[in-house]
């Protein structure tokens, strides 16, 4: 399972439209706070994969090719962790 | 905008795996409550025109094409107007 104090040392990208606390900056983008983990890690392997299109996947799709699975398991818990 | 109250009765299917009360029975479902209805729309009309793989979009795709603009509308109110 991924480190949540290790997220949230690699969410800066991330915040700019998901907000540090898991509140999207503006209503087209899913708030994060509290949201499922394992969900996260999905989604996050899907953009990742070129599998996940539509929405805001030609800004999500680079974002997490930049990831590692490690990468993405700390996010993806670091998030969760939120209320 | 979508009508929350006739979003309810157009969510059973959803609640099989996103609950009535838009928790998630399983953590590789996304929670839904209060989540933005902007982003829930963008979400399913992504899923209906096939854009979005990966996940479960096996699943989500064919839902989702049985859904009328109107019904993506109402049942996105109804999901970001709980807590």
């Amino acid at each position: 399972a991924g480190d949540p104090a290790a997220g949230e040392g690699k969410v800066a990208a991330c915040a700019a439209c998901h907000g540090t606390d898991g509140i999207a900056t503006a209503p087209i983008y899913p708030n994060l706070a509290g949201q499922n983990a394992e969900y996260l890690v999905s989604s996050l392997k899907a953009y990742r994969a070129g599998e996940r299109g539509g929405g805001m996947s030609a800004m999500m799709t680079p974002q997490a090719q930049a990831l590692s699975d490690e990468d993405i398991a700390d996010i993806a818990a670091y998030y969760a962790s939120l209320e």
